[in-house]
């Protein structure tokens, strides 16, 4: 809460000096502030004041306000800038950050702007982005200290006395050989409290856990998260090395993770923008197209209706628990598909396994379907529907929770095995596909007990 | 995938050399992996394997092995091992592993292992234990490297390499006072590139962002995330340096909170225990509060129907589309409530904009509203239920999908700021209190329209 405070001031406070145009002010205010924090601030200026402000930063500092902004504010204010300050900029901060800014501006200007870049920065944001999106190698960055097993310690650390403007945020230093293949990992530390003249094979830890260029981001974030990395060496398919991944990088891919799968679970195709930054259009597009989906999949409910128009119209008591029991189911389902999903995205659980989640789901639902059966059936007799009504209504609720628990247990489950994302067809796909059936096992159900 | 098979392979393994105790074998096998791979192997193992397995670990590595462990499978270890052996290993691991693991142990058998630990190691884990969950005081270790202003970087130098044993991951190092104030930090990277003679004043960063020992992990998580830091410094209320928190624990904490919000979102209090860890009466439990108070929010519908009664008889056609009609009412409602959720819980949206949320989430339902109100239009006339009926639908859906996303976009906001975890009122509470709402709106438009 203070934190918020704070940063509200803070923007009242850039926009007076911004329209007292006391620019050498704000420029020194602006650089005490942690590169995050004026990001922040830059997201709630108007685009005029944004660019303005933008202006104050040396090159530096603006690529790292920019690396930090949302993507689409940081957009905007690439589209505004002359490609020359932007190539600037880009030389200055590291090739990940770089390509990643990169990555949405048009073709044309991309190509502008790495042409008017220093040919070695140039290159490095090229390789970056001839990797395919979401793997390693657009996260990574090329720069990464190699050590020889060779050198002692004291030697190394002349070495990085020497090295430091291109020392990143460097937490282990990896060996290589003469081929430039990964043969160990030094820690920090482990350089700093070890012994001037020992060398560094004798340090080093052989065996480094490895990620390959090509693998996918969720994958390395995955790794990092359970060997309690703070940074993941990156080889080609020669095990040479060629860039590392640092850990913020990683939280950036684990929470843009997870909110990707709660927009999905909630039926709506991720964002992949902030709230306010989101067009209004491009909600509307990102939900209409499931909700048109799950619209004309509901429609199916209403056959099942005029299916078994004989028995509604006969008993039209039947009509007043239609939404109870399509409503339970779904929820019933939901709280399968939502368990099953997590399991599946920490590894808890496998397609193989899908007999043993099926049967534990079930008997979880048809333990809580008879307990709601019977809350039901008082429900009923208190409406004065009758015995026999009643019956039908507790008696459908254990049916109907455990289908639901079933659909949801394998849809996720097959999905994934299919090599489809269990949130992008999971959610309120499984309650509008359980909705229809459950509908006619209460409808038969009616049958059965009524005709 | 080849890492999956790679754990099954050698939890086959391990069995097998169990099962011909070739106990020398395999301590020799387990102490080449790293404790995250043996906490997976045993956790695939009978608890009575596990046991045994664990017996075979030196105490620090078996420290190391539990701390990686799911909670509940950790736990069932706990309950057997011999409180010595259980003190011995938690005197050889960090403070705050050892704390986490004595979270959940009941009281007495807690109180006679940390009777039984040596005085020191004691001391913190009775300090950390002291402060609530998940507060930053729980997760931090009291092992930390304090510097002062005057030394220089040659002495520090020095003094780490005395200190090599103490030193857990440090990547930050932190400077104090005489009274232990927190006055600046130096990165240990920084620290090895500069010049021997320099002192630390002159190479540390002053105004080090720092947390509470009373603040919620949750808190510190997303300032690491926002800042991109490896580690933080904990503080008491008097500005004292008394712990560190790492990456590795809030990377945790970050993937707890979005299993979180994903499981109560799907309408279940959270498992807090890995999936097949989960005993089945416990998923019940978790589960069976939220469907019954869902289920007896439900009746409403019931009662709406019945309220509606002289119409729903007349115009038997009207019951074709009860559960389209609240099912798309449940998906816009679910739509909104998953977008604005992630947008509070990643600072996107607060609730002073609530108003402008409303709006936004608002106007992109009517839209969405307006495009199924003419499909179902469409449909309602292949159904031959007549023009009346047909206009009836097609006016009750943008109404419904407004009505659903208004109460969607409020409630998680409202919540939000009444210090409710938005997360456990929302999801299908929302749907299902938009169902009786939805019919209601649905029925009303027929009077108007067919009487």
């Amino acid at each position: 809460m203070p934190e918020m405070r704070m940063e509200t001031s803070r923007v009242t406070h850039v926009r007076q000096l911004l329209r007292e145009r006391k620019y050498r002010t704000l420029s020194v205010d602006l650089l005490r502030w942690h590169p995050a924090d004026i990001a922040e601030v830059l997201e709630d200026l108007e685009p005029s004041e944004r660019l303005l402000a933008l202006r104050l930063l040396p090159d530096e500092v603006a690529g790292e306000v920019l690396a930090e902004m949302e993507e689409s504010s940081a957009r905007e204010i690439l589209d505004d800038i002359s490609p020359e300050r932007l190539a600037d900029i880009l030389e200055d901060i590291q090739d990940d950050d770089a390509a990643a800014l990169l990555e949405d501006v048009p073709d044309a200007l991309r190509e502008e702007v790495i042409a008017l870049m220093e040919a070695e920065e140039a290159e490095d944001v090229r390789e970056r982005l001839s990797y395919p999106e979401n793997s390693a190698g657009r996260l990574m960055t090329a720069d990464v200290v190699r050590l020889r097993r060779r050198w002692t310690v004291a030697e190394t650390l002349d070495y990085l006395r020497h090295a430091a403007q291109t020392l990143g945020s460097v937490y282990y230093l990896y060996v290589v050989d003469e081929d430039d293949h990964l043969v160990g990992v030094v820690p920090l530390r482990a350089l700093v409290t070890a012994a001037p003249e020992k060398t560094i094979r004798e340090i080093m830890t052989p065996n480094v856990v490895r990620v390959n260029v090509f693998d996918d981001q969720e994958i390395v974030a995955d790794l990092a998260a359970k060997y309690n990395f703070v940074a993941l060496p990156v080889v080609d398919s020669e095990e040479r090395l060629v860039g590392v991944i640092t850990i913020d990088d990683l939280v950036d891919v684990l929470e843009e993770e997870a909110t990707e799968d709660i927009q999905r679970l909630g039926g709506s195709e991720p964002l992949g923008t902030a709230y306010f930054a989101t067009p209004i259009r491009t909600m509307i597009r990102k939900r209409i197209g499931w909700l048109m989906l799950l619209f004309v999949g509901g429609t199916l409910t209403g056959s099942v209706i005029r299916l078994f128009e004989d028995i509604t119209t006969q008993f039209t008591a039947l009509t007043i628990f239609i939404p109870l029991l399509i409503g339970t189911g779904g929820n019933a389902g939901s709280q399968t598909v939502a368990t099953v999903i997590r399991a599946l995205a920490l590894g808890e659980v496998e397609f193989h396994e899908i007999f043993h989640v099926v049967l534990r789901e079930a008997t979880t639902a048809s333990t809580i379907g008879l307990i709601l059966g019977g809350i039901a059936f008082v429900r009923a007799l208190l409406w004065h529907t009758g015995y026999e009504i009643a019956w039908v209504v507790a008696l459908s609720l254990p049916f109907i929770t455990v289908w639901a628990a079933i659909i949801g247990a394998m849809i996720p489950l097959v999905a994934d095995r299919l090599g489809i994302d269990p949130t992008v067809i999971s959610g309120p796909f499984i309650s509008t596909s359980v909705d229809a059936t459950g509908l006619a096992i209460y409808f038969t159900i009616a049958r059965l007990i009524l005709m």
